[in-house]
């Protein structure tokens, strides 16, 4: 199997290549790196990743890093079908349009949250920082609003009206902050319904490659 | 002339639009939005661009936001020469590759060197804070060398061995530093090299894009 995938289902962009490759039953040896064990920091991963991050892929002798580079990549080179990755121009824009966007805005802030309330008080033994943390919830809510207002405003999913790449990429980010128990959908109601509409489509492989954000979140759930 | 083209010159990813635009003879109704006197916060220019931000362009009824995006729809829109925006798979992955990572590293850190030492004592008539500016030239430098030492390692360009779209984005994000009289390539000998070189094959265009920010640079130079 000439496919590698390095990733470890911590991170988000590693855990929507893993899902992509699932879903569209792409064959690939499974390369786990434990970020926790600091296995990214190794001489040999290194050498893989010289900015030591996951995902990366091997394609044969063709080492690609960067999420979304990776899913434009296996779209193209497994010819999945067109909806994930377009072909009609404007459509593909349209991805392309909420690929750029999300490194600032959903994967920031929901990562931001994410460290805040899960990372942060398991690393030092202390709760949130209550202060930051309202600061960095109500810049998650601004960019979820947001979303909910451009990208899915009217459109069920991010390209139109099927899944692409990009929907991978998003409820990804999203589904990061529920480890905390976080109800990270309160109070946006369209990216409720999409993402239940963008799991639904996924599943079984969404639960395969959440069980471990979905037990945290089961542990923290707030009642 | 149906393609309309929102940009400020002061804008980096902007100044990357222009620049392909001119650079591919591709014709475009310029709609200059000047940031410094906050006419994207204008109630008319919300609607063109809901995040108000340039670039933005808007092609018949199509409009789109986000330079990364713009970029790759502009190659093939206007079937510009390939080397620009490779067909080749593994070319244009690396292409992608560039332009997701600039996010978080060649745009994040030459951005704030820009802030700290250009916008913040122009606004405050203040010179720039040391500790801070001396923090983030670091963090710019180790983006510089990642850059030299990832993207330029083999190759002239960023996706192999002629000019793309991934090259007119980084060497407009590195340009902007020069506005504080700052060398910002001094210790980047490949660097320094690549941009000389994409510069040249830009000419005139690049230095027409570049006028405001030449003049900061000559007005600013330390010496």
């Amino acid at each position: 199997m000439s496919l590698k995938v390095y990733y470890d289902l911590m991170s988000q962009p590693a855990r929507a290549v893993v899902l992509f490759c699932k879903a569209n039953k792409i064959p690939f040896t499974p390369k786990p790196v434990a970020l926790r064990k600091y296995e990214h920091q190794s001489e040999e991963y290194g050498l893989i990743s010289p900015f030591r991050k996951v995902p990366v892929i091997q394609d044969g002798d063709f080492t690609l890093t960067e999420s979304v580079a990776i899913l434009q990549y296996l779209a193209e080179r497994f010819d999945c079908p067109d909806h994930w990755y377009p072909k009609d121009r404007k459509a593909r824009s349209k991805v392309q349009e909420y690929m750029a966007w999300q490194h600032w805005n959903t994967r920031m802030h929901c990562a931001t949250v994410f460290i805040q309330e899960v990372i942060l008080p398991k690393a030092t033994g202390n709760p949130p920082d209550e202060g930051k943390l309202r600061k960095h919830v109500a810049a998650m809510n601004t960019t979820l609003t947001n979303m909910e207002n451009f990208f899915l405003k009217d459109t069920p999913y991010i390209s139109g009206h099927q899944i692409s790449i990009a929907d991978l990429l998003g409820v990804c980010e999203v589904e990061q902050v529920v480890a905390s128990g976080r109800d990270v959908s309160a109070g946006h109601p369209t990216l409720r319904t999409w993402t239940e509409r963008v799991k639904s489509e996924l599943r079984p492989h969404f639960d395969e490659v959440h069980t471990l954000m979905h037990s945290l979140r089961d542990r923290n759930k707030k009642h």
